[in-house]
């Protein structure tokens, strides 16, 4: 079958057939089908939808079309999260060292940042000399030191995610239940993981606005999980808003460290969805009965300095400069530290993560097209959250600004994305449901 | 506005503002807006539509991308001819001569085969040393000396069409009314003729496979040329089966000399539909007050010779070798002529041109991606017509042949493409509909 039949096909909402998604994932993977033409296919995807066969078939394709990687000579439930991707949303430095520093095993691959989401990889390399590929070898040595290891995935590993991850944010096509499953859960399976902790964003900010797109997602992946054989969990969590007060690589690696030093309060929403996650992870590891139990372990090692020292550790393995760890003003140095101050007096009621994210993104933490590069440094410091009283004139929010040419479109968006109310907004879950 | 945030909103089916289409046309020109965005793009408005503001928005936004061809210092009416594409198909080559022989004007810019339909560069390229890239002053020259000429677009005649038309046929966005439509009329209205006839064609082989998608397109090119002041007509003709007996580049370019030559029956169905489309040329130009009235003037054409002289002419001044005119035999030199027999007696029925072009694609003629290469001498010469009686056994077609890596599945789609029936079918139309 020719490639643009097949495009033709979904075009016209028909279902593919497993030898159309499997032709189509080897084309991706061999260079045959061209970027353009599979842009042209996700964009029919995410107007037609898929089948859950569909998404099934596109999973496993990808799962095949490259390598695995086998975890199975490192001691212990080897435990992955993931997270759909939010603004703000800086989870995975602080879950990853946590869970290490309570006897569990974290060997997890993570992405780049898309469109006005961060990712994790983005946020590791504002940490100077970290290098993010790494051999299987030195991944698992890594692990076996620290208890913890997060790299980028090899090139080797499900070839056509990475073509289609790149290429998703660029052209509008992120926004499609079967592709983000498919793409998230071949990672996963094939990285090797014996357990998988999905943290599902619901709200402005995050891919799935409603909550029943996240359920439909969450449900979606936790069966395809489950249907291979890893136990797989998925929280529904808030990003109607930032979660941390930090947006922005080097800013939300540095809000990692303050958390893992215990200079944020554990009732602050970073906190609380962190602990939450690292409960599920510590739970499907078997270290724990109920992820409730696992609060006390948790604090105790912020308390004792183990998490930090863990998260310290690994980025060292990596190629980082500790010093940066020591000392996370190092991170954010640029040129101008601008205040956005609010226009009038009253509470900060709805706030849209996905503008605040949009502007965190022209200031230069993220990008529009996959070979956009990123500044480290930039970002957005919150100085109020959801529900803080704020005068006229007051700071809403510093800028970390290097290239300031789209900085007016930036303070305008942030500003568009943060509504001044007279009276107190009602109080918004951070999470949702559990969906095992 | 973000591209992504463009092509965000029309994959959520909203209609774009002038705004919005122009910064997209800009970024295609300028190169800033990829590949592949514009492909997620031209996928989402062939699923989701655009409206006619949208249309006549797209239309002038790629008029202005680039230069436009003044040709007023060129005498009498400019006359143009499109053909939305079919299979075997040649009548630019025929059209064009005929009228210039007839005393109009033909100052024409042409295009390649996209997907199963041919092209007519590709054609006058099947000619040794033919060279489509032209000045605008030679063209006129041409012009001016034979009547006629026939070149490619220049890269600075509306880029983005350029770019958009080279990766439609590969990505399945060729299908779109809008896209069409915009494409067309943005390349007539900017290579400056004053007079254009459109043959829109209708059926298995057609991109609108139903009269009513053909209507809808003529009646929206007709209105966006009229509303410029230009004089436009659309012939409606079918495309249910192959238009003349050869489908390839060399193999159509001997069959237009053929008709020219007068060795081809006038009630031949290319032949006949050549002679509504010049008739319809001559009236736009005012050398005749109906397009009946040219009939005696075309014969007369091809009866004296002068039609074929013109063609000859033209080629020679393009940098062709006359003596592939004069010996056309040397246009179509394979390694191997197979034929192509009927498993059974009976009546050719229905006909699907569309998978008899795919045919002629697979031997070579065609290409399915922008960077593919054609072989001009290779393709399918049909020995049967619609309607007509085959004995089991006995040659449907020939098929000139030098790659034969994908022979076997273009016989099996070309016999797909034909059913041998026990009753003779019905007679199809040639000319549905005239729109103007």
């Amino acid at each position: 079958m020719l490639i643009t039949e097949i495009i033709e096909k979904k075009r016209e909402g028909h279902a593919h057939s497993y030898d159309e998604i499997a032709a189509m994932i080897r084309g991706i993977s061999d260079g045959t089908v061209a970027d353009y033409q599979l842009t042209a296919w996700m964009m029919a995807i995410c107007i037609r939808g898929m089948t859950d066969e569909e998404t099934a078939y596109l999973t496993s394709a990808m799962v095949d079309s490259g390598e695995t990687m086998d975890l199975s000579d490192l001691p212990g439930v080897k435990v992955d999260k993931h997270s759909t991707g939010g603004v703000g949303d800086t989870t995975t430095l602080v879950v990853a060292p946590l869970v290490a520093a309570c006897g569990g095993t974290v060997a997890k691959l993570s992405g780049r940042g898309l469109a006005h989401s961060g990712g994790t990889l983005d946020k590791l390399e504002s940490v100077p000399g970290v290098c993010i590929e790494q051999s299987l070898e030195r991944f698992k040595q890594i692990v076996r030191k620290t208890g913890l290891c997060v790299i980028g995935q090899s090139k080797n590993l499900n070839p056509a995610d990475k073509k289609m991850y790149a290429l998703r944010d660029v052209t509008a096509t992120v926004q499609s239940i079967p592709l983000i499953a498919s793409s998230i859960m071949s990672k996963k399976i094939a990285s090797g993981a014996d357990a998988i902790v999905l943290d599902v964003k619901t709200g402005s900010g995050a891919f799935m606005e409603t909550l029943d797109e996240a359920k439909k997602l969450a449900r979606d992946m936790v069966n395809i999980g489950q249907n291979v054989g890893r136990r797989t969990v998925a929280l529904i969590t808030d990003m109607n808003r930032p979660l941390g007060m930090a947006i922005g690589n080097g800013l939300e690696m540095k809000e990692a460290i303050e958390v893992l030093s215990g200079k944020v309060a554990y009732d602050d929403p970073l906190a609380v969805v962190c602990f939450k996650l690292s409960g599920q992870m510590l739970k499907l590891s078997g270290i724990v009965q109920s992820a409730e139990d696992a609060l006390p372990m948790l604090k105790n090692a912020i308390e004792s300095g183990e998490a930090l020292r863990r998260l310290r550790d690994m980025l060292v393995e990596l190629g980082g400069d500790a010093l940066y760890v020591d000392e996370p003003e190092r991170l954010v140095r640029v040129r101008q530290i601008i205040p956005v101050c609010s226009d009038n007096s009253g509470c900060v009621g709805e706030m849209d993560a996905k503008l605040i994210g949009t502007a965190a993104l022209l200031l230069g933490a993220g990008r529009e097209k996959a070979e956009d590069s990123i500044d480290p440094a930039v970002g957005i410091l919150m100085k109020k959250r959801y529900g803080d009283r704020v005068e006229a004139g007051e700071e809403l929010a510093v800028f970390y600004v290097n290239d300031d040419s789209q900085l007016e479109r930036a303070m305008s968006l942030f500003k568009q994305g943060i509504a001044i109310k007279t009276e107190p907004p009602q109080p918004l879950p951070l999470v949702y449901d559990i969906v095992e």
